[in-house]
């Protein structure tokens, strides 16, 4: 599922080009930057959807910014911690 | 596989808990930072890396760095595009 919450994109489990066509709407909508999140195994396809962005896409994008940091998100046997992720893709 | 290279922890498939036993004992030696380095599916695991050392075995550690790219690997059949990311760990 692909969030949206103004200027991000929440990477889920659809297929990569769905968030790569996701990010690059909003940069043509406009948007001078796109945060791109994700947690735990989808921190892998977050880094894949920036760079398909910035190589294939979007000319001069740039990763501005990019932070990590631990969630705590309900499991099935209570609260999990995971890891996340938060691209900062930037328009000049 | 843990390559070392210095002060540097390449993530592979081993379990998760090595590589924050690398990067540990790399700061346990006198390093004030350490990179942590990883490729396609791993990226993952490189960010829970970082964040069970910074939140579990050293005090005072930080992301001071996180850098994205695509790097071109050798494939079965021809290179083949990944990527990568790159997560330098400082101590104060």
């Amino acid at each position: 599922m692909a969030e949206k919450d103004d200027n991000v994109v929440f990477i889920g489990k659809k297929g990569i080009m769905s968030y790569v066509l996701a990010v690059v709407t909003q940069f043509n909508n406009g948007e001078s930057s796109v945060v791109i999140k994700a947690r735990g195994r989808a921190i892998s396809r977050a880094v894949d959807v920036a760079e398909i962005v910035r190589q294939r896409f979007v000319q001069g994008v740039t990763p501005e910014n990019i932070k990590i940091d631990t969630e705590e998100i309900e499991g099935d046997e209570g609260p999990v911690k995971v890891s996340a992720i938060e691209i900062t893709l930037s328009k000049k």
